[in-house]
């Protein structure tokens, strides 16, 4: 599967600690000279898309799967007048929206897990998503109108750590120091260019002096324009009271900041658009939000129904499926809006014409999985001064995840992985759970020292491994988001699709939100034409 | 007073911007030779002094102030065996820990305010302290001994706004933009010096190999080594569903934005040490703090108690007070200790020896102000995705606090100016209340058009005319802290100081604990010896 991608592993990374998937797919595309839609400012979100009152009468639409695209399009229909039936897979709503606590049960192709941890608001695990950010206008939408309440959560915390087995020997650092001690060396190489002449041709005199006196306060740097390192990368002695002066930290090298992988992507992935403060999240876990819909539409669900055929038939489209008491149905309906990621629905037969059954066919989807463990004890607050946040690495487990909730409670639950599975040495399922549990551990042991006697009741979800998601999102090339990605936009007969796949937000509930809007939009015009 | 100050505003806001008040104070006297005591690694907080049991036993002490110093130091002797009285001259603890809400009267020398907000746990104003940084060791103990839930704030939000009136057409851009934008062209401009050579001498070629490859995660550069933008600093076209791919934002030219005073403080002060993530703060307003510590020793605390004199006696001193039916009382004891701000100490008829009467006559006090706003309406949130922290301005309210509480609320209450009051022409409380309102709302019409009409009720809190408090917090030379700083450590007589103002944590509540811990283990000593 590596074949297919003509770009390196290293250049890759750069590429979307550069841009993400939303803007490095822009960028092909503008160099490709396709034109962005005119949608206006980012802040004129003006809601879901108007439909008249009572436009869908009389008509049936059969949504497939109660993830964040088929409950907004349920919603959204139901509202308008149409008569919504969704069939979901699973006891529950949510899809990858999927929020895990004490005694539940985590069933994957790779066998059953228990979760073992006490039970308690702050004690739940967001397998799926996990953060809110302050841009996404239609998953805040839905939050306000159903009254979600919502908390900070700590994404961009310099006070977690970067551990890389070929820096700092192996040593945790606070994100803090490698973070400033860059800006200090960086300020510092501009002023020594500036004064060997290195960019008398870049800048006018007016502006070098200027350049000098704002690189005194990005870097931090003294008189003489050099860095000798800053208390924003903390103290080895923290200031006190009386005649505790505080002792700053020794600067970490230039040159073995260099090498660090870490920088190769990790260093910027709370910069990214869809990272940067600030981010939110429910209160008491991210299902809070599928919750709020199924309260408003759950009658309309049909749970523990799996699909078996999607048919089209002479009034619209028909959809065979079965209930976990093995009876069989067919539904039809005018319109049926395909919500399954496109892994799951290229194994479910259909009629769908030959040029979407590729575009469905094609797609790779990323193979991202998470580790959860119970702590008793908050060691990250108590030892680390870590509220919230994320630590990096460069071992499989790439980050830990620390809870924004819960603070200064006793225990607590925490991501102790978080692979996101982009390449395919990246995907934690290869091996078992016992096996993934144990790497995570060993790997938390050179984070925080002790760790193995510090978690317990590990749990892990492997999206390759999990039945109707086989997969973490669609990871669609440029290539293919100039051909197949466009032929899934449009329906097939009165078969339309939905979800994060369908959008530029890849992976984000907001782009599954957006889809089912431009699906139900679409619906909307044809019944009214 | 200016003529004190040796240093411009412009060389003194860098300095603060680089290394905070107590990075500057080390700095100096690292310079001028002193040792800092060796007090271990950040994370080696022990707790309070240990006290041995019942050690204060027939001891009594006199605490002036229940503000953060004054609480910690009656908590922790009266757990010690100290008989402990503790006197307020307001009708509440904390000291300039003072949260404000509806139906609250803010009674200052320069009038009264009546708070006419709604009452609603969301709907508060801290008008001192409002932050608690992740490494106040301190202060995080007594928030997990009594059980006062903490919650993230946002501190720094790069969806927030900088204001400029001298550059881009006094428009404000987002954080995001300032901040991106800049590392963007400052990762340029290496890479050219590079190419110009300008650095070989600095740098082998490898690490100059190395150090491309990082700036282009830094700083988001494509593969020609330049900055064509980045979605890091955000979209005029956010991407979306379908073919919505997004549009980023042309970058802020590099002339400009260093022209732009903001960089001459504000830009940096988020990555201060005492600025930088995580930082928290009490659910339901900082006085959770104070009002934790009055629940356990709230039976010391003699409200409305102003002390008149402090004078030594043969058993050891006295205070001479008058409670609020102007009821005088002589109070003698073995132990003083004194947490008063300088600034009202100093007009306290007392017999300090000629040292200490000089050293609390000269320091000077900051004239740090607030002003808060009750909001029907979350504009920040609803029309600039601004949840929880600052935007920053060149004009007299320097920046505009969103609340972190409250999240998707109809409505808040939000700072509308927090000058620190570091320089004369800064200080706020010149002017009368109403003109200060009315200079806050034509200052946030330039951040937030049609601000006029999205706020109201103004209140302001400038510290300098508050009662018992007549300024914001010791503002030491550097030259102050190596001579009458000293002085007050130690004892006069029976006589003891603390607070904020004897610690180099200068303004924070995490110095005034620490200086009562010191105060209260010289004490400990004294009578054990």
């Amino acid at each position: 599967m590596k074949s297919d991608w003509s770009v390196s592993r290293r250049a890759f990374l750069t590429n979307i600690a550069r841009t993400g998937g939303a803007g490095a797919a822009y960028a092909v595309l503008d160099a490709l000279g396709a034109t962005a839609l005119a949608i206006g400012e980012a802040h004129a979100y003006a809601g879901p898309p108007p439909m008249p009152a009572g436009i869908g009468k009389g008509k049936r639409v059969t949504i497939i799967g109660a993830g964040m695209a088929g409950l907004t399009s349920a919603y959204e229909l139901s509202k308008a007048g149409f008569t919504c039936t969704v069939l979901e897979a699973r006891a529950r709503p949510g899809g990858r929206n999927w929020t895990i606590r004490g005694g539940d049960l985590i069933e994957q192709s790779d066998g059953l897990q228990k979760v073992n941890w006490p039970k308690a608001p702050h004690l739940y695990f967001n397998a799926g998503p996990a953060r809110i950010p302050h841009h996404h206008h239609a998953l805040l939408g839905y939050c306000r109108e159903f009254n979600v309440p919502l908390e900070i959560m700590m994404n961009d915390n310099r006070a977690a750590l970067y551990q890389d087995d070929a820096v700092f020997g192996g040593k945790p650092v606070e994100a803090k120091q490698v973070i400033h001690d860059a800006n200090g060396h960086f300020g510092e190489l501009l002023n020594k260019a500036m004064s060997s002449g290195g960019l008398d041709k870049e800048l006018s005199k007016e502006d070098r002096e200027r350049l000098r006196e704002v690189l005194a306060v990005f870097g931090d740097l003294k008189a003489d324009g050099r860095y000798h390192g800053s208390e924003r990368a903390g103290y080895t002695e923290p200031p006190g009271a009386a005649l505790k002066f505080g002792k700053i930290r020794d600067p970490l090298p230039l040159s073995e900041l260099l090498k660090a992988e870490l920088w190769q992507y990790k260093i910027a992935f709370n910069q990214n658009y869809e990272q940067t403060s600030t981010i939110m999240q429910p209160i008491g876990g991210m299902d809070q939000i599928p919750k709020a819909f199924a309260k408003r539409i759950g009658h309309m669900i049909r749970y523990e129904t799996v699909v078996d055929e999607i048919r089209k038939t002479a009034l619209g489209a028909k959809v065979i499926c079965h209930n976990n008491k093995g009876q069989k149905t067919s539904i039809e309906s005018d319109f049926i809006i395909c919500t399954m990621p496109l892994s799951v629905l290229r194994n479910v037969p259909n009629d769908l014409s030959p040029n979407y059954k590729k575009a469905i066919a094609e797609v790779r989807y990323d193979t991202p999985a998470k580790i959860a463990f119970y702590a008793p004890r908050r060691f990250w607050e108590l030892d680390n001064d870590i509220y919230g946040g994320m630590s990096w690495t460069n071992r499989e487990i790439t980050q830990i995840l620390y809870p924004s909730q819960g603070i200064g409670q006793r225990d607590g639950v925490l991501v102790g992985a978080y692979s996101f599975g982009v390449f395919p040495e990246d995907d934690m399922s290869r091996v078992s759970v016992s096996e993934r549990l144990k790497n995570a551990i060993v790997s938390g042991e050179h984070m925080h020292p002790g760790y193995q006697r510090m978690v317990r009741d590990g749990v892990s979800v492997a999206w390759p491994n999990v039945k109707y998601s086989q997969g973490g999102w669609a990871s669609w090339t440029a290539e293919q988001k100039n051909d197949i990605y466009r032929t899934l936009q449009e329906p097939d007969g009165a078969i339309y699709f939905a979800g994060e796949h369908l959008s530029n937000l890849p992976a984000w509930q907001e782009g599954a939100i957006l889809s089912a809007h431009y699906a139900i939009e679409k619906i909307a015009t044809r019944v009214r034409s």
